[in-house]
């Protein structure tokens, strides 16, 4: 088993890229991707790509086809990989095991989703093919509404407050608006979330990550080949992924994902680190309550303590912990298949010193933490700096 | 690098499966493959699925999360793969580089398409997702139109004739009618298929293969651990895959896939044979000029006389190759994801000895031949009696 390090990132400007297509929006992450790490079209012997929903929200299956096309790519073997919002840290692990096996030497991985071509009405009912469509969908469940549940349990169990849930996606848009690529480039104030329209109670729209256009790339490569491509290689150290039941209900607990605390568990192993060594980590955010519970689920703070946390500003850039430095889904931008992969492009630009205005002091070790629907996929990455 | 064998398999039976749903499909695959690996859920560490429009047949996405909830395989990761009709091929690709990166051991790899719960409009559209959506589906142009034009590209080049493409489907029903997996079970005739309807000039309805729902399934393990399971393990001695533009119009040529041709040098080199040492190979006859493309692509007749060789038996059953034992795409059936798998199925079920009426005599090494789209990719495995 081969040691694996990303030598490249890449990533456009996540938003409402009315004028960019599909393609577009992937050609210029993943040429963005391939400059950082010198490398040219024929230095890449694979692709993967992550994308969940672009046969409802483009009519076009088949991506990674489309993409090794129209990067240049053929004849490169291009897989597509999908796990809902999970589909880019899923198709990360992909690219990390056909180089770690030896079968490919430099693999480049993206992410990418194409939104705003249809309703947000038919976006979320898109999305909703994330969960369990017999049971939950169909139903009535969309995602708000799910983690609407997920919310009021936390609150019920551990007194976590709507004004907590307010304060994180405050600090994920004050790190946004940090970020050039980010969706959100304003700060916002706790009256301003708790004023916002219901979504689904507790939630409201400013507890919600927003429909996206975006796309994101990372270059991977053998570790002992890394420095032929850039000074500052990234090694993974751990890639690991679990899974849960599709549907809520059918889980142990609402205020806790199962599939986040043993894939963590297992990343901490395998990298042989603890939670104290991150210096850095992009967590799930799709509503603000699932940052809550991934700092707890993570190990970052007890279970119950997350919202309390949040309120203090524990999670602050370069507070105790630095969450979702790129603004997080939230604030940066939630382009469902790009997401995994913008997390890991946001900590190699943090461990290797490229982060700005949001850069966190020191930062060795980075986390990535992604999920696919309410909890049923979930995959964590640590990587750090060689 | 480690070696890696298929120690279990199973399928359900391909056809219009009114009454079982994507999950009950899966779940029968699934349980028939691990059963015959002598296994249970819990020798499993983890999953990957073969699935090309669930979005849009059945408003679900994240499947291989449903999958592995419904076989009881949580928290194992679980990864969906997708490349068009290539899907079950790039999964079996994809568990493949788990098990061969020491990162996984026993890894279940499934295909499965629901495709009657649409209209046979909405599927074809759906399908249709799996060329360049932009530049062919927009324009009109389905996957018989596609499939058409390099049809009469082939008469024109090659003299090929009609009755050469209707004898690919003769054959492919001869075989289906002796598999009781398949979905048509009856032979046809030459006069039959020349004068069905037809659906895009040269092609008519009995040269297409069918909407179809089904499922099968493949265990995989490290080959020095293969033997634990069964005694006949089937090694995977060349796994490849190449991609080609998505559109059709930027070919070089229309009579010859370079994807296959690509992945097929590599997999003989890979695996150390020759296109003689083939004694059974499944290819994708998604149209009959497909098989027809396809037996020349992989080397076992010269291009141009693929359709003179169907028309004399050279592709029979115990002939000079025998191709699409199981009936192919055509005759058995085409529930999209599942066809890459159902492959592998059948070829470990012809080196195994047991493929009932349409076993080939002495077969040791058998070939699987996988196609996304108009040939934008090509998977290709070479599977061996150890």
């Amino acid at each position: 088993m081969r040691r694996v390090a990303i030598v490249g990132a890449g990533m456009t400007k996540f938003g409402e890229r009315w004028e960019d297509s599909f393609r577009d929006l992937i050609l210029e992450a993943g040429m963005q991707a391939l400059q950082s790490a010198n490398m040219k079209g024929d230095d890449i012997d694979a692709l993967y790509g992550g994308t969940m929903a672009a046969g409802r929200l483009i009519g076009q299956e088949h991506i990674t086809a489309l993409i090794a096309d129209y990067m240049g790519l053929n004849p490169i073997p291009a897989t597509r990989v999908e796990a809902a919002c999970a589909s880019g840290g899923v198709a990360l692990r992909s690219g990390y095991l056909a180089v770690a096996s030896g079968h490919h030497n430099n693999v480049v991985v993206g992410g990418v989703e194409k939104m705003t071509d249809v309703s947000v009405s038919d976006a979320t009912t898109a999305l909703g093919g994330a969960g369990d469509q017999e049971w939950e969908l169909f139903m009535g469940a969309t995602f708000p509404a799910l983690y609407a549940l997920m919310a009021r349990r936390h609150m019920h169990e551990f007194g976590t407050t709507e004004e907590q849930m307010a304060a994180v996606s405050v600090k994920n848009h004050a790190n946004a608006a940090k970020n050039p690529y980010a969706q959100f480039q304003k700060e916002i104030t706790i009256e301003q979330v708790m004023k916002s329209k219901v979504v689904a109670s507790p939630l409201k729209v400013f507890d919600c990550s927003p429909i996206t256009d975006g796309a994101a790339a990372v270059i991977l490569a053998p570790l002992e080949e890394a420095k032929k491509y850039t000074d500052t290689p990234i090694e993974i150290v751990a890639s690991t992924q679990a899974s849960d039941t599709i549907a809520l209900h059918g889980r142990d607990s609402l205020t806790s994902l199962k599939a986040t605390r043993i894939a963590a568990e297992k990343a901490y192993k395998t990298a042989n680190v603890t939670v104290k060594d991150i210096d850095v980590v992009e967590v799930h955010d799709c509503f603000s309550i699932a940052e809550i519970i991934a700092t707890e689920d993570l190990g970052f703070f007890k279970k119950g303590e997350g919202g309390k946390a949040a309120e203090e500003g524990r999670t602050a850039l370069n507070s105790d912990i630095s969450v979702n430095t790129s603004g997080g889904l939230k604030g940066c931008g939630h382009p469902v298949g790009a997401t995994g992969i913008k997390q890991a492009v946001e900590v190699v630009w943090q461990l290797t010193g490229k982060a700005g205005k949001r850069q966190v002091d020191n930062a060795e070790i980075g986390m990535t933490h992604n999920v696919g629907g309410s909890g049923a996929t979930c995959v964590v990455h640590i990587m750090k700096r060689c």
